[in-house]
């Protein structure tokens, strides 16, 4: 296949205008909105044709999809500390900083503002998730090999319970949220799943 | 204090401005929001003068605010089954039936939709969720009163938690929220109080 991959050169031009396409779709998510987010708009802050933006992208979608998904991967690293209570506090620690951080501000923006009736919000907002929940898995599945949970645990269901107090206070009460709403997120989490409330659905 | 009391005829005619404002302002905010809401809407769709309306809320805020809460206090009545398991269900329950409901689409559409910017809607929101896990407290009170729950259980943390992964589906993933949502979401907040974890902040 030696002969099919692209020069260095093209490799760094090309992860180049990634990084300069990712971050002109977060600052346009939280200055206008998904509902205002253009291509166009997003190709001219970053200094690109938006030929270039189309030919990676297919969508205004994949687009702010892929650019989200990218900076969250970054910004929540997948804890290995050899014990699920202290991994699932990291995780809950990392969501809460992004959540409170830039990404954040430009995830809230794009998938909670007004933006329920944009058409593909909600699509685009599932594959995010997915997306997240699914990086996160291991950090389950470990548990689970060491016997620290019980073996019916559904990843996916533990991982829920985990983010939903912190979304509860981001999105309804509007109550601070810190180290502490992450360490009792986790504690909630784990208490459950010690329980064996948490299997599949 | 006889004399100073209303008669009857003034105080049916005063309970029918206050349920068709009411109904007016809920149908106001699930087709218009809560940004585009205004008090001379609501006044013209309950088919009485605006000035009935500024004599008896003292702005929108409070009219939204005081329409919500009193049709979640109907909506979500509060349990008293004699078990904490039973009750957390019911009222989770409750909770999945009014957020499905229209009562439910009017808060989203008042609190959620757009509405982050809008002066008043944190406040309108926080006043709205004080009055609800206000009305639910005596539920926990009473499950550590018999000893289902640890003594130092705190009654709106425990709700709180109750609320939040139904919260979750709505807001974030989407996934459909039905009795079995309610079911889970019950059995995470006794888990979590049975361990011990659902004490004040």
């Amino acid at each position: 296949m030696e002969g099919v991959s692209p020069r260095p050169a093209a490799v760094g031009r090309g992860q180049k205008v990634r990084v300069a396409v990712h971050a002109a779709t977060l600052a346009e998510l939280v200055e206008k909105g998904y509902a205002a987010l253009t291509v166009e708009g997003v190709a001219q802050r970053a200094g690109v044709h938006k030929t270039t933006v189309y030919r990676r992208w297919k969508d205004r979608e994949s687009l702010v999809v892929d650019a989200l998904s990218d900076r969250s991967a970054t910004d929540v690293p997948i804890p290995d500390t050899g014990s699920v209570e202290s991994d699932l506090r990291e995780l809950a620690r990392s969501l809460v900083r992004m959540m409170t951080g830039p990404t954040g501000r430009a995830l809230l923006a794009a998938m909670f503002s007004g933006a329920a009736d944009v058409p593909g919000v909600a699509e685009a907002r599932r594959q995010i998730f997915d997306d997240r929940f699914g990086r996160a898995e291991p950090v389950v599945v470990r548990a689970v090999e060491r016997g620290e949970l019980p073996p019916r645990t559904d990843p996916s269901t533990l991982l829920k319970a985990l983010a939903a107090p912190v979304y509860f206070r981001l999105l309804v009460t509007g109550e601070p949220v810190d180290e502490h709403t992450a360490d009792h997120a986790a504690e909630i989490a784990m208490a459950a799943a010690r329980a064996g409330v948490l299997g599949a659905p």
